[in-house]
């Protein structure tokens, strides 16, 4: 906020603050540049941008702009990208890679969402991380203090030349201008690592996915769709095993919400990964956020909705409801396992969740529809992540509404 | 019905049919009146009524006159008399014998209700008993003929000279006058055991004590207030086993309503018997009765009230709610494991059960709070009792209501 001291109504067409800090970052050299964002703009072939000389629009800090931020951590290959398609499906319009810019480019952008993957924070490219015997999880071969500054940046309503960790080449490519959206998302295996990052975000949120369906998503997706073997797969998910638990899973403590997603227990010993139970863990007492609750707020639930009213095939659906403990925070939790066959059974599922924050009745269910092709559609991780696109959303929508309450005292802070 | 042929807004002041059968009975020989129930009569000094001469008005079994037959079924000792002062709790004023009569009558008397003991029908009395070696749960000992006849009678309007067994004596004392009520109930051993009888009920309820909560009721009655010893308490239940298994015991099949009381499922290995978890068995498509339900119907949950909302004490209290099929019936049963310590918890659950058939938001537990003296106020027994007190009231006003809207056809039936 305090980057906005130059916001005033009676001069919105003003010159403009350019910061160039200069960064070194173990793999690459490469020259930052901050700026207010401006209606126009001229990238050189470099893709740094300079700013044109025709006046230009101010988008500040203050009153309104102010960029919310969400950090969404998992693991990759977790569905973190399902995840944003989805929550950017609620805000509606589609997402997309910035024009004109890197074809490789993580960054996706649609009217209200930008989508920011941290991997572009990498410091060490995949040469670097090889040569220094570190893996990506490592956060050594990650670059924490530009992570800040330019999340930072954005949420004071300034935008920034973000580095590009290209997954083709694994080279870091020039950075793309990220201007200030309405949502910044920052997505990857590290939004709640660094105390200061984790301080500027909004709401957060951890998808856990336990190893048993971890490891059977892997085979599926690495040997069916890669052709990897399954030992090469074993071998990688182990690898990848002690920094995961050092330094990825910790987070799941600062998360606002988690999503849990376990193999189901209602097919014993079922061990196919392809029925979930999912856990959507959600803290309490976190402002503008009100957990979602099955029929009675704060108290412990189970509910078997197939029966008279609602048939399912085997093996049903099962819901469960309660307060917990989760890392010595008060927690509530609901939890689905099992999944949907069919329209009414969602329907009806919706109809007697609360909290939801939809903004008509059915949303959910109309948003699951829309995206039947997504993974997850059917059962309680994209029943999760669309409930929480929905609590993100009216979390935003708090958010402007308040400020719009206090616009002197937003613009003075 | 047929006995109404007399009835017409015409003829009000008519003359009365008199009936006199003979019965001859185990153990005694009697003679029965039964007779148009009149405003005025006169009693000889043997209890049978003759009839003033001074002009009747007929109560008839057409119209709105014809009394609703409840039928509950249990053992001796298992909380009958307690659901029947709830019951007529629900429908205002006290129950009181007979004025004027029997001292040892085991007839209660309110405004709406008339509660006979169906002991009243042992053919046999205790010395009779004794001589042919049958229990008084052995059909032999009961006269299901004289049963099936008065509570046919006064279903259509007529009152009866009704046997009283001299629960104190042992034997069979002369009659007394059951004049038709709104609402008959026949409690007692066997008010489904014989077929024409069990016709003649508008909704039957069966109280079904497990065996461990009834020795642990027998104990704290029979050793702590009447002095037996463990053994003889031992023996007396042994002796009624096979008795109770072959004739009372069945009739569960055929009840509307069913709560059974069991042991507590919150403390492991509980043997006390003091808090107890009590099932209500509602059997479904019985007209006139919706069965109650706990937040969805037609689903199956489980529902633990004591949380961040609602806090109590140890071992807390559990709900269970959910389909089932019951001696191949489809029934509903809501359960209840627990008891309740304060007016906070009893008026929370109340809120969060459906269909309760309660007249205004708290009348459940203002029924329990006037009555905190009855055994089971704050448990699932004081809880489903009430309940199917205000069930049976709403049946009583539902069929008084279908009969005021097709008066004529009523009266032609």
């Amino acid at each position: 906020m305090a980057a906005c001291t130059v916001y005033s109504t009676q001069s919105l067409n003003t010159s403009c603050f350019i910061s160039t800090p200069s960064h070194t970052h173990y793999g690459f050299h490469q020259k930052q540049v901050v700026f207010y964002t401006t209606s126009k703009r001229i990238s050189n072939k470099r893709g740094i941008n300079t700013i044109s000389t025709s006046p230009y629009v101010i988008k500040c800090a203050g009153g309104d702009s102010q960029t919310v931020v969400i950090g969404l951590a998992a693991d990759s290959g977790c569905g973190k990208s399902t995840f944003m398609r989805r929550l950017t499906s609620v805000f509606g319009g589609t997402a997309e890679p910035p024009k004109g810019g890197n074809p490789d480019s993580n960054t996706l952008i649609s009217d209200t969402t930008t989508v920011i993957c941290l991997d572009d924070y990498h410091s060490l490219d995949r040469t670097g991380r090889k040569e220094k015997g570190v893996t990506a999880l490592d956060p050594k071969a990650n670059d924490f203090d530009l992570m800040y500054e330019q999340v930072k940046a954005i949420k004071d309503g300034i935008a920034v030349q973000k580095p590009i960790y290209n997954h083709v080449t694994g080279l870091l490519d020039p950075p793309e201008l990220i201007k200030p959206p309405k949502i910044l998302v920052i997505e990857g295996l590290h939004p709640m690592y660094d105390a200061r990052v984790r301080d500027l975000l909004d709401f957060s949120i951890y998808l856990d996915i336990s190893n048993e369906v971890k490891f059977a998503w892997k085979i599926q997706r690495d040997m069916a769709e890669r052709g990897h073997s399954l030992e090469s797969i074993k071998a990688s998910i182990e690898a990848r095993k002690p920094d995961f638990d050092a330094y990825i899973d910790p987070q799941k403590q600062y998360a606002d919400a988690v999503i849990e997603v376990l193999p189901t227990q209602l097919i014993p010993d079922d061990n196919e990964g392809k029925i979930l139970r999912v856990r959507l863990i959600q803290k309490e007492g976190i402002k503008k956020f009100s957990p979602v609750y099955l029929f009675d707020d704060g108290s412990t639930i189970s509910w078997i909705p197939c029966g008279r009213k609602l048939t399912c095939s085997y093996p049903g659906i099962k819901f469960a409801y309660g307060p917990e403990t989760y890392f010595g925070n008060e927690v509530s939790v609901v939890e689905m396992d099992g999944q949907f066959d069919r329209l009414d059974e969602l329907i009806y599922v919706e109809s007697h969740l609360s909290n939801l924050s939809s903004k008509f009745y059915g949303e959910v269910t109309q948003q699951l529809l829309k995206h039947t092709d997504f993974p997850g559609s059917n059962n309680g991780t994209g029943l999760f992540q669309t409930i929480v696109g929905l609590k993100i959303r009216d979390l935003y929508e708090q958010i402007v509404a308040a400020r719009a309450e206090t616009p002197v005292r937003s613009a003075k802070v």
